[in-house]
């Protein structure tokens, strides 16, 4: 059984008309109730809005999978939670960012870059090409699949060379975007999947919840966790691997 | 003409006897005065103690390479310094990560991992093997090169998977550690090299310096800078390449 | 079920009275006994021997995860195996590669390298440490393992950068290795893991092992095949996504 | 200075109209034409037809880049030749591989899979988009550029993941393309570029010939010749860094 977190900012579905016609209950829920859907998959939610955003120790240590979309108050999450999840992920939990989450704390500090890129919002085509056929997140996904509307997101995308990349898209407005792309960081797998704006019902799309799913799937931790990743480890002379003797000077 | 800024934490030289005696003007005069004997480099330094940790807008702005050792004083590394020299890494600075900065703020930063790892200072000897032999960090570097004392850094270390790995060091007391590693964050060239214990001479060794100046020529940018590296460009739908119309809702 | 298929050049077994006192059977009747026992797998052995070296169109089709051992005889294997091999591992079919197999036609084929390395046969101690904890192909397996004897497989590698690197051995001689790495190719998984000296015990040990039978879970495919992974798809004007005419000249 | 042989395959010119048009002496001219105009860069170029293709070994080894262009007659080039431009990759001699050479033996060689990808020869627009703009290979083009007609080449691209990905291209009948790809293979550098076919005039595009001249100079060795790297190198017992005694039986 995958435990996922699906995390939500939750502010344009209260403020935003066209938003709550679309997700009257939120674009986090009608993520979970996808992700509640699949076989061997149980889902939960978790809001800024809750006390540490819904993500307290227990929360996060019960979760194998975190999918965060955030767009208007990334400025609003709580440092001590950010750094709570990135250590999370360092012991093997894994995260989907999706679409304007790409300005995410959590995003940012995972990858090291400014994860910045171009923009538009004038609900043109996408359409999401797959460029590694046999990757299991593109799993019983089409060769590509068009979004009639959707925000544009160009290149250059500030983010580190992935380790793979799986989706590329295609913009009627001349565009092109690495829509999704993989990274590992300690022990924890990371997926950033583009689509998602939350004017358009593009989380009622059944590749787009396809894909969310395989990413869920894909980065549930299967290895170990990596116990204590932040800490340093040492192993004094008396303990290492071949005898040896102290000699020189020390600073500690 | 390479432009290198040395930046040196500056306590132990100041704190522990052994040091002092080592690098009686500091470690990073010592590693300074070596890339400022390379032909096409000049080099100044900066240490925590100035204002701005010497490292202010105009300093960084005539900087190509920065090089960076620190220890016991990470956290007394203030916070906007640290934002602006991953900013300036993002433009397309350089930077080379020695030793014991692998918890340094800015690195953890740019990696988005632990940077944690095992060690153990008992005098031990360390082989630095190089595994990628026609990589420029590694010219006029033998296969590989001895220190007769220096501190185990051990794997596993919490690095994400390095774009390429230029040395691993064998150490006497039985670990192994990827200890020259490079990855790029936005426009920048990023390089960590492990030896550099403070109460070693290992910054007076003739490969070490080497390692440290091929490093420095291989990070220097070539490219184009990356301007404003963290700004999220509007491209609205008048200036798309091709021509669209504005459908749909918005919430900008 | 994973289907395993586990190649063995099989000729020191034959040759070699050490060889055949520690593998009566052969090395890859030891590696199948162990698979064979795993959890959901199933394991069949071929050899050099063999028409079509055991590896035939239906073998193939059959096989999820191929494992790979040669040594003294990789100009005998017939290149139309190999290539049929390689196409298999594009479709998508893992393929675990054993020690001297680094120097076998399939890995130099799949990786478009030398795969050279240095090597030394003195029984030696090797230490095989975990640089990448959360890893699957890591899993059940402590921090780091010794074979008391091991033949030395030392830097520099000749293989492009791994996509991952799961394990760096320590030899007592004083040398570092690579010794666990994936790439992918195609939908393929690759897996090369350095320790299986024909004259030592090491596919008794239960650390190496796990290893492969770790491996061969990670390699096994999960998503979809890659279908006809050779060849070149025109997709003509009149079936384009988006409506266009022809212009210009032609070779076609 | 960097000596450059752009190599052609020499046929379309021969026997198509529309290509000896726009390339009186060969798109191979063309392109060394260009490069030898380029300050400290010498050009020379090489064809199918001559004797060894015109890559003997003389001509290889005082090669720092060798550009490499074919189409219809990649079974003509012999496989002692492509072994030989394999080995002077290998010990550092950069490749830029151009357009429909996609399909060429050495490039296959070198990546190690398909190298398959979609296609439509349509005279369609491209557009070629820089996502690593700090890239060498991206210094003097602006944020995109334009072919007014070109041949769709459209992803999934059969290729292993690569070093670094420099160029994205969007195309007028709805595919993209990652069309501009580095790789190390040894201490060689890669680069595959997409535009540029026959019978369109991309060969006297000023952005074009300015990313190949770009990727010479990047590709242009700086480190040092990896010497003999086919060459498997025993290092006895006797020669150790550390002390050591031969146990154990031997199959050498």
């Amino acid at each position: 059984m995958i435990n996922v977190t699906v995390w939500g900012e939750n502010v344009h579905e209260q403020t935003h008309e066209a938003v709550r016609a679309l997700y009257p209950a939120g674009m986090h829920q009608a993520i979970a109730d996808a992700l509640g859907a699949e076989p061997g998959m149980r889902a939960r939610t978790a809001t800024l809005q809750e006390p540490e955003h819904g993500l307290g120790e227990t929360v996060l240590e019960e979760t194998d999978v975190l999918t965060w979309w955030g767009h208007c108050a990334h400025d609003e999450v709580d440092d001590a939670v950010v750094e709570r999840v990135q250590t999370r992920v360092l012991e093997g939990m894994g995260i989907i960012v999706l679409h304007s989450a790409h300005f995410s704390k959590i995003f940012k500090r995972l990858m090291g870059t400014s994860c910045a890129l171009k923009w538009r919002e004038a609900g043109e085509k996408e359409r999401v090409w797959c460029c590694n056929p046999g990757h299991p997140i593109a799993r019983g996904v089409p060769p590509y699949f068009e979004l009639e509307r959707s925000e544009m997101y160009g290149e250059p995308f500030g983010i580190p060379a992935p380790d793979e990349n799986v989706f590329i898209s295609w913009y009627q407005g001349g565009e092109v975007f690495r829509s999704g792309c993989t990274w590992q960081r300690g022990a924890g797998k990371v997926f950033y999947f583009a689509p998602g704006h939350e004017t358009y019902p593009i989380y009622h799309d059944e590749h787009v919840l396809r894909v969310i799913a395989n990413a869920v799937r894909w980065a549930a931790p299967v290895g170990e966790r990596w116990a204590n990743p932040r800490a340093g480890i040492n192993t004094p002379a008396e303990q290492a691997p071949e005898p040896i003797e102290v000699r020189g000077e020390s600073v500690h």
